[in-house]
């Protein structure tokens, strides 16, 4: 299991201010995982991604290592001088017997969108073939690596319409795009008879819009722990030193995902309903959708 | 393009007279490589990999690394200690624009079996999902990276009756499935029709007998370099230090085949004729067989 | 604050059975810390180091990584061939922030001497100059990087007589240049003034004789936690496939020393009491000598 | 023997203009060292670094890897979005037995300022100590790791007031300590006897003056290449696509200094005449000058 975060803006943010400084960061969180749901390997420390953006309508830049995110040096000084307004971080534990490789790391890229996953597809080797095979040409050439996370993103691709060559997306196309994703896999996963839960925290983006889930297929239990908060300005307190969501206004200047609350104000932070999606469009107005699938239920659900 | 290395001896040779200790070592190679054909990259510094058996009938051993082979201390610890009598070293330079990855060193392995790959396939884009669908499951399952290698040795496998669980083939196997490996990828290349030219140099294992080719798709030129020699030690010379091939007798107890020549003795090392596959058997023979397929020739080919 | 395992016997072991199979072996313990002292970070995933020797009087070998010990695929390889008699292994989690870095691994080896350390040096930087400045020339240009641990190795060394050509000591040699080596850093920790409280458990071999300690500078608390066991064969119970110190009958054949118990079965481990040195014979005999300095007290210390 | 550059004008360029895209670039030269005097190990693979500044007054940047440079895929996606108008890199061949270590890659940085090196001192090891215990304590303490290059930077450091706090320096300050860091260097070198020679290309940067040398221990010999070019801009051409040195004005708007030319017009550079010291001054002016010691001649030199 592995952590993510993601964080969009009106302006810059210092990396820095994101990822490294606050106690309880994406990076901390890699030591100290207190929610998650896999026990078998208590933290993350299989390496990590980040990807950012530095102006609209341009490719972001990504930044992995198979070194735990943690001590890894060039992180923490590139994250003292880069600043982007539109960020997705990630980190990973291996599931598998599998050597760690950057090519197995998230995000990935294609044209300017970015994708990350947490969870896993259960069962996946046996979709795998066919989920291939239903790739077209440039979107299968793509595949870097072995994972079902960049599989997933391969086939989310593969429901837009030239993802290759366009710089820019609406939001309700990639929402679209996703919904498609998870009810295609569901109809594989069904047809091949699998029977092992699949988390499904995807997070895609083209730069501008972001669209991220939380997904189980299960109509039972909670999905894997998905957090959001807005406000003005995400900043540490000048005389506590402590980070935290300022809300100067109304107006929301900030939004970020993650896997769990970046602070210790819980208060700030809403869990996102499990089988929900999320929207954030590029003015920051955030947007929440039932997925309205076998798997959706009114129930109390088992954490 | 890469270079690789395979012994097979009676009795086991410390690594480090093999590997790290020869002024013209597979190592050294990787600095200094005068027979290259592809003068694009001149060196062979994206990473390592050996492989190699202790006991008869036990799966091999493998250590690959993204480091380059001479700056690897480990590598030099290990060849120091490590004893074997049946050892494959191959250097590798990528070709692409990919991450250099662990799961993208040679050797490879299944079962008790080794393989590795000096070459490139012309296009293998254009056949990698037609070969990954003739694969079985379990072999379609097993590939980790993406490299045209290691989709070659898949389809080597596929040739094979149950590879995952034997711990013996005989030579005779494992030639005919090299050479139906080989006429597959050329009616699948033909049928594409891919035009540009495939270096095929393979070497494949189950710990006993050898099986290797230098092959090239073209009856006008030669393929990348290979090299034999056999004896009945490979030492070094206690007055100059150099490392030899010795025949103290006409026994046959070290056969070694390499990219390059491992000494200066040239007149030790045997060009492998392009389009020829050579078979080490488990008692040190050495026989040498023709690949006559349309791009077998008797005329002389250009360098 | 990191771990270690040392492991001496009359016949070899498997390394993985020593260091990866085992559910609670030493790479586990990277995920699963109960015992630590420094609850800042964790995990001990910065890295880790084996040693270990194939023949009495050789030189021993040393694999090291900056990558997790869990996610190395060439320790899960190498481990599964490996067999020795005498093992050192080590994982580390940096404590400061210093690059990650092979030369700050642990074990070092000088000649056939191997050590490594569990613990640090409080206020080290005050001291580091004069360490440095009392040491031989070979012993000083030996340093190859910056931790603490590996200049109280160059201090042991420099209490030894012409440690580079001699490849046997007495077990009552290294003993008493262990307790040198502690006596010398506190005079130096005293007369610079240092308050912090140092953790000093040190091991040393020379690939006959194991000499290690749990020594803190402190008669009020405990130091880092050291556990022994001894027996006749460290193997896996055949019906529960858990690993435990098996004692079959009266004879010694096999001594371990660990940062924390490797099986679940606590009576079979015992606690080093806190300053004491443990030396393991040749013959395999262990043997505990109370260190009496001023921070020696019969007193029950606070955990 | 190793590579650098360096770069400095009066508005920014993309990393990727300096470093990835030129044919031959530093990058590249890691592959195809002409000029290089050490022909034993014929490339620089043995890990990278890049130092940059954004903003004058801040301090730099810092990215290695002992990863090859042509491979890492990090390098190449941050230098398609980094732009800087003050650049340092250095690619990096190890000369000993040494493991590649990021403590051991160039630049260093120090407060502000930043340091790399060409070439070697010979006989370091004699004179290790003393400069050693010639440092103030934090220059001293600030050593990561064990290189004659780091060393020197540590005196020349030394040679400065208070660089710790401040974040200005004068290039005439910064030139002095440069001359005395190198004339400390040889009174010691020759106290110690030592008779090999040293290749001291050196360079320093506060982030608005730079300051580099070519020098060698020796009146007879020519120092280790390097050479320097100024114009308006370096981009590449674009019809040709080859990158070179416009000179559209007067006006000096770009200086680079290089271990070897970076593009084929040779005219364009010019050679640094041997033991000579090169300042680039905030304004861009360049000046030269001779470093008039005993290795100073006005005979022809031998390549």
């Amino acid at each position: 299991m592995c952590r993510f975060l993601l964080y969009k803006s009106n302006s810059p943010i210092l990396l820095a201010d994101l990822l490294t400084r606050p106690a309880h960061s994406i990076i901390m969180q890699s030591f100290n995982c207190k929610l998650r749901i896999d026990r078998r390997r208590p933290m993350n420390g299989d390496g990590f991604g980040i990807g950012w953006y530095d102006e609209p309508r341009t490719n972001g830049c990504i930044f992995t290592s198979t070194l735990p995110a943690w001590s890894n040096i060039n992180l923490q000084r590139l994250a003292e001088k880069i600043k982007s307004a539109l960020v997705f971080a990630h980190v990973r534990a291996t599931t598998g017997d599998t050597a760690t490789s950057e090519s197995n790391c998230h995000p990935w890229q294609f044209g300017n969108l970015m994708w990350m996953h947490n969870g896993n597809i259960g069962g996946f080797d046996r979709i795998k073939r066919r989920l291939q095979n239903s790739l077209r040409e440039e979107v299968y050439l793509s595949l870097q690596g072995t994972t079902d996370s960049e599989h997933a993103f391969a086939l989310f691709l593969n429901m837009l319409d030239d993802p290759e060559h366009r710089d820019e997306f609406s939001h309700a196309e990639l929402r679209q795009a996703m919904l498609r994703t998870i009810a295609q896999l569901n109809q594989w996963l069904d047809e091949a008879g699998v029977e092992e839960t699949s988390l499904m925290n995807f997070a895609v983006t083209d730069g501008q819009s972001v669209v991220c889930t939380r997904y189980i297929t299960s109509a039972e239990y909670e999905g894997a722990s998905l957090f959001y908060s807005s406000g003005s300005e995400f900043r540490s307190d000048p005389e506590t030193g402590q980070y935290r969501m300022v809300k100067a206004n109304k107006r929301e200047d900030v939004v970020v995902v993650a896997s769990e609350p970046l602070t210790y104000e819980r208060s700030d932070w809403m869990a996102m309903p499990t089988n929900t999606l999320l929207v954030i469009t590029p003015k920051l107005n955030v947007h929440l959708y039932p997925i309205r699938d076998k798997y959706w239920t009114n129930e109390k659900r088992h954490a």
